[in-house]
């Protein structure tokens, strides 16, 4: 249960695209392709956006090597040794050391059912002004279903997200992958969506929506920092073989049907999941997602989410401990929190992940006496 | 005649292979991989290296998406803002900017028949010891059919080369896409071959021996080494499903005969290359190459590379200006050299380009003087 892994049973056939791709296309699959991505695809993700709201065009979208290598891109663009992010505390635990390794230092903010905590992150700047010091280069956020809090940042809150960038020259980093991942309720705009002065930098990936391995994700923001980004991406652009088999997939019209069983698969799981929870954990709490891959549990106030992880993997069980999720190091965090997974596993594995974790959730709770009273062999 | 493309008619078929990876392996191929590349390809990468000399061992190769991400990951390893890096003037000029975005300084040496000049580095070394200033973090070399020179370095040169890189604790970064790619000859040690104190990392790429679109390449270094790289190689490692088409491929055993395939064609365009060369343009003289891509001609001195370059384009022929091909902005380079690609156009075009090539040398030769005369409409 640690993983954002797809399920094994829902990755589609994509044989047919690639044979396709390698037969009619091959000159072009097997080349070097644009750097930017190839345009078939940058067009065809500009009007997948544009069923979001976001009004693009194949010149403002870079297509990555998945989302890391977007956010990889971004840091290298904005960020000099030293700089400053804002980022919800918990976050996604891999940004952290992509942050870190360009010397970001990490303002955490807080998150509520609302999302983001724009009131802390406008009172941190102003205090930052008038202390004179340098306001942080960018927000970074995921604002459905977040990692790992399964939280999703309400239409006004957003509003007041992007008012506040704007006001204040800051930019977002909007990580998007879990948006189409929705079980219920309706989606909200993106940020990209209601941000007219181009202060969000959007980064989408079909790792989500076709499948991890294919590794094809992109950014889109202003012209002229998707011009700067090209030239930051060293790599002679991502494989034309896989952009194209998305392509063929996604121009066939076999996205949407397949987004649809992804939904309807994982709205599964996570039904299957939080019923197991609540009958073996009620000893915990949780906000349950409407979308996503995680669910955000929150402990007892004496118990440790390291030590519950470190026991649970010894029952066979895996999952995260909410230590994993916190990016400033000199801070003190709380430690009653871990993190479950609900993609990967079978509806069945799912039930016995979850007793085995309730098993060691006991364990810890009351841990056993053998090892002190241990009788004389 | 400008691009380092393959010769599309040479792509191979790897619909067999897709569609193999894309059923049997489903699973393993669209979910994400090991970081540091799936274990079949490295353990693949490690007997081929070992048919080259290299005993190297998959904890110590690591898969990149291309060439030049591997570039990319050991200058973030090795190089810190104001670091200097050796290379020869002129050096594959793609390089350039990625060093640079390192904020490299560059430290430019010659190179004759032999290949770099080692005496030379190692008396810039032994300066800038006794200036007591900080050594170049590494060599770059393209010790195989160097781009844009051509020129392959001899054996008792990469010794000497290995042995200064030990004798200072400077690394050495052999790029090798072209290796095999050899017309005639016999084959020397890679440098990674003759290494016994691991200070090269060694970078190769089966965009060459493939196709580019496929973009997977590796380096080889010592496992502490790779380690660390295995940290910066942020995007969750490469499409574990290109790999193993790769890895299909050359498990299977084709690479080899594909390899001849290639070899033969190239040699052909080659010698057409450097037929028309002699026929259409005596004036300018060259070494030929027994391999790899690129001739690097040397115009009369009189002739500059930009001007030809440019009206060559106007004429229809694409060639690159060898002002393209140096690294350090601060040194006056010669002006009298072009590159010229044989491999990506048909042996026809070859002809046509190296024609019209002529026309444009003879045209910057001796300027046109129409615009000077022009008659009064």
């Amino acid at each position: 249960l640690d993983s954002g892994h797809a399920y094994p049973a829902i990755l589609p056939d994509l044989t047919a695209e690639a044979e396709r791709v390698l037969t009619t296309y091959r000159s072009q699959a097997l080349q070097y392709g644009p750097k930017q991505g190839i345009p078939e695809l940058r067009e065809w993700i500009t009007s997948y956006s544009r069923t979001d709201g976001v009004s693009t065009s194949a010149d403002r979208v870079l297509v990555t090597n998945g989302a890391k290598q977007a956010l990889e891109l971004v840091c290298r663009l904005l960020l000099d040794e030293g700089d400053s992010v804002v980022m919800t505390s918990p976050t996604y635990f891999t940004a952290i050391p992509i942050f870190r390794s360009f010397g970001a230092r990490f303002i955490e903010v807080g998150q509520d059912e609302q999302g983001i905590d724009v009131d802390q992150i406008a009172s941190i700047f102003a205090e930052l002004q008038r202390e004179g010091r340098p306001l942080p280069k960018f927000i970074y956020d995921v604002p459905e279903f977040h990692n790992p809090t399964g939280l999703t940042t309400s239409l006004s809150r957003r509003q007041s997200l992007v008012d506040l960038a704007a006001k204040w020259g800051v930019y977002i980093v909007e990580d998007s992958p879990y948006r189409r991942i929705r079980f219920e309720g309706s989606s909200i705009a993106p940020l990209k969506a209601i941000d007219p002065e181009d202060y969000v930098f959007h980064v989408g990936t079909f790792s989500k929506l076709i499948a991890p391995g294919i590794r094809v994700g992109w950014v889109s923001s202003s012209a002229e920092m998707i011009a700067r980004l090209v030239q930051l991406k060293a790599d002679s652009g991502s494989s034309p073989l896989t952009q194209r088999i998305v392509h063929e997939f996604c121009a066939a019209g076999k996205l949407n049907a397949h987004t649809e069983r992804v939904v309807a698969t994982y709205r599964t799981h996570r039904d299957r999941i939080v019923s197991a929870l609540r009958r073996e954990l009620p000893e915990i709490s949780m906000t349950v997602p409407s979308g996503g891959y995680y669910i955000w549990l929150r402990l007892p106030s004496g118990i440790d989410g390291d030590e519950l992880a470190k026991q649970g993997a010894q029952e066979g069980v895996s999952v995260l401990p909410g230590s994993k999720f916190y990016a400033a190091a000199d801070i003190e965090h709380p430690k009653n929190f871990i993190r479950v997974a609900y993609t990967h596993a079978t509806p069945d594995e799912i039930d016995e992940g979850v007793r085995r974790l309730a098993s060691a959730f006991h364990a810890v709770e009351s841990p056993p006496r053998e090892q002190h009273a241990q009788p004389v062999p």
